[in-house]
């Protein structure tokens, strides 16, 4: 396994197209295009790990996972209301859907999903509970209290938020918001801000494993669910593809982060924040098709 | 398993909302809702089996399976250059992507993107050989040579083909079809034609099992490929829908059947006429559901 | 004349079928849908009326035409760079074109056009003085200077603006909004909530009538391109309908108003609350292809 | 005016951007594009030309103009059940909106529409029998015996109809169409083969002048109509834009003609085979601008 993981980041070290490092959040247009990190936990928390693991990114959209664990333990099927749980055909911040669909966003890991989801679980709370519950979610997956919110990319986030404000005030529109839209545009974006190495990531990620080791946080029946969302809509318009070149699970953010899961087997992480044209990380995608062929892992056979 | 099978039939006979029988083929609009079939194919040939699963129904769309993987043998990865891997979004014959995306069909499991497989696949030669080589395939992975095609159905189905017609013009103007519209359209309505009993398509199923005991058609990469766009493509605009309900891959037909895999473990087959709203089987969802919840079976953990 | 008006305003008593309310902005849904007002005014100021013709209404979308002018006469055909000039095909709060068309709306007079044109004009100055712009110009036309703002309807509309605050969000995100959506949103409902009667718009409309005695407010190349968009444009996607029924350039609002210009002859105002599928006067549009037909009225031949 | 003309020809002369000939008809592709001409037909018949405007051409979508007319006085307004009469938004042969809107054509002179406006005339009859009738309507309209079809552009044209066959049986599978599609679609590329000198079109539009001294081949009524549908949905995705610079009905064709009408005043044909982005003709478009603004005609003002 360390051998493989040395290998595959050797590889990406040297790759000519990493992609491009998105440009529409301001603090991550800073970062450096060159990192590259990947990690492997196992079911009872050992990892492997190569590159730049232990480095912290922005999970942005990785985040719709937790919260979407968040909202089933706290509303059950009840969010399936709110959201549907059928791939978009679209790109990731579309609003074309929304109209054309009553303002319900086609799954929680398109943006207006994720916004639906994030809006459920507030309630009538403050955003600082919701982000306090979040961070309690992913710390206890992680076994690790030390993960954090990166303010200063929240913040920027914040400042280039028109697009998902729009997706909020659409819902609105349609009856689909239950709070003001600047209360959940603001959760979500510091819920996207959240940061994590690839080897806290990693071992976060065990909670979908369905294992006896792995820290179980939600019952295997939703786990198994989480999971087909991840593997049917968890890469926007280029899910089909990961199920084709991958054959696992797998949730995608725009800070180059990708969270794989091999069913009872381990938790993969990985990260390099060049994104291909439909924003999954370029390299990224590339070495997690190295490391499922490599090891044999799909749950297609 | 036979205690689990015969339940779950003994559920489905007393069902009240049967879904609907597709009425744009005459031929199938004669068939009686009434009837169910269930049966589980072990890797070595074993059948389980429950219901009607000894009456012969149309396949239909399930043809696509074999013939993506016939054309997978033929031409390789060359076929993605005619049609994509991604879900659509949308319903089984829209022509709306089509035109959106250059005449390239999102996948192929819908009917432009099954259309432009069987194009594919029939190069210069005559339709009868492209039958018969379909056949042939179909025999094998079932180890039954009786398997033939209906005649009656295929020539209702071409009488009232204009909207597959319009779609092969269609990419025909776009530069995607090789051949006549009506030779390519001619030899995909009798692919949908062929007839096999419920116990036939799941053996016939096997070759998705990837273990040793199954008929080993194509290879193990090449199963986990067709079992993935299954997944993320098989069931249309609810393809999502049957990966979070049932976990396995599938592939729907408008005569109300439904394969399923559960990789190395078994090949499912399910009928009963009576379709749901995104036009799949909708008390065959509903049993297979049953079914993999009560083995424990789905690839999400 | 009078006895045309007259006739019209008896039959629209009596008709059945009126339409429904708009129901989306609270202050509106209160009107009484029994009200019917026409009135037509002559170059010189002249005016013919019938009806409600003295009751103050909410000219809403109507508000557009006389936006447009006050920007074409700020800004010229720089405000070409920000809007189109087509029909879009849809209906007149979509946000689906300005997605596909990257953020610039179809033409000036549906929502996200409307509100392009707002944040034109308003630059860098404060929401009131572009409202007292608006407001001597429509006083000016009318000759009126009792012409003023509703301020229960502006108010009312602010608290349902979602869908338009989506609008301008969108927009911003793709780079075609300059001020603050809530300040360009504040000045775009205050717009829509000027008050006038029947016989106050007929009046106004005079300064689109391009001939001696009516207000000169813009050149006659400008008057000929604001008819010509209000022909095409004018009401949303039943302008086709409205051009072959009626004949002449003409904008609806969602109170129940429609201006409509008999270039040279006549400036012609209906106002009945009760609104079609499409978002235009029931009655209004009814009334208005009488008067066109009675008088021989026709742009086309 | 014929100093205008000789003027407007001399300027189209030397015009860099030509725009592209129309490349996907063959026998069109070879038509050269250095080529232009422009005629001005009075309600008398008497003509100013400059030009080549003896040379013949392929008139293409113009032929929708007589076909609407032919069809109004064979089935009334019964032919709104068929096609509808509001512009598209979108290109001359799109497909989508027969999807989005159940087979029923957005208006009479895209594609779509005037296929189903070819399938209502032909009823039982033989395509030679309608292609009669539309030539004995142009020339009575033009009072010229000669004019016929090209039967090399109609051969030309049938073998790359793809796409208009694609439209022809989409609407078959939706109900809306009556003839076997090869039979519409014969009739429909022969109608677009019909071949006239610029001078010839611009005396055959007189048919919609609507004044005494011009031929009168339909009612008022339904020229102000007819009228109406050119200004709306005459120049396909770029209508709004004609009305705006123009300010008169008119109807483009691929082949580089543009029928417009002066309502009362004259019949205007202009003639160069390169197109804009939207398929008129480039020249044709900016040509008939300056001769309505030299005449200050405009139905606007």
């Amino acid at each position: 396994m360390q051998a493989l993981l040395d290998q595959i980041a050797a590889e990406m070290a040297t790759a000519p197209d990493r992609g491009r490092v998105a440009s529409y959040i301001p603090e991550l247009a800073k970062i450096d295009p060159q990192q590259f990190g990947i990690a492997v936990a196992l079911p009872s928390g050992e990892v492997y790990s190569a590159g730049d693991a232990a480095t912290p990114f922005s999970i942005q959209s990785i985040s719709k996972v937790f919260m979407l664990a968040i909202a089933l333990g706290r509303l059950g099927d009840q969010i399936w209301a709110r959201v549907g749980r059928e791939p978009s055909g679209l790109a990731f911040n579309s609003i074309l859907q929304l109209e054309q669909e009553n303002g319900i966003p086609r799954n929680p890991f398109v943006n207006a999903g994720a916004i639906a989801v994030t809006d459920a679980i507030l309630q009538n709370r403050q955003p600082r509970e919701v982000l306090a519950e979040l961070l309690r979610f992913i710390q206890a997956a992680a076994e690790d209290d030390s993960i954090t919110i990166n303010q200063a990319v929240a913040k920027s986030e914040q400042a280039t938020a028109h697009r998902n404000i729009a997706l909020a005030e659409f819902m609105a529109a349609m009856g689909n918001l239950r709070n003001p839209a600047a209360l959940t545009i603001g959760t979500y974006v510091h819920q996207c801000a959240v940061e994590m190495t690839t080897t806290q990531l990693a071992r976060a990620g065990r909670f979908l494993l369905g294992v006896p080791g792995a820290p179980r946080l939600v019952s295997l029946a939703r786990i198994r669910r989480i999971n087909a969302l991840m593997m049917t809509c968890g890469h926007y318009d280029a899910s089909g593809e990961f199920a084709y070149r991958v054959g696992l699970p797998g949730k995608s953010g725009v800070g180059g982060g990708i969270l794989v899961v091999a069913p009872g087997k381990a938790s993969i992480a990985v990260w390099s924040p060049g994104l291909n044209a439909n924003g999954n990380s370029q390299l990224g995608t590339l070495a997690v098709e190295k490391l499922a062929r490599g090891m044999g892992w799909s749950v297609f056979g």
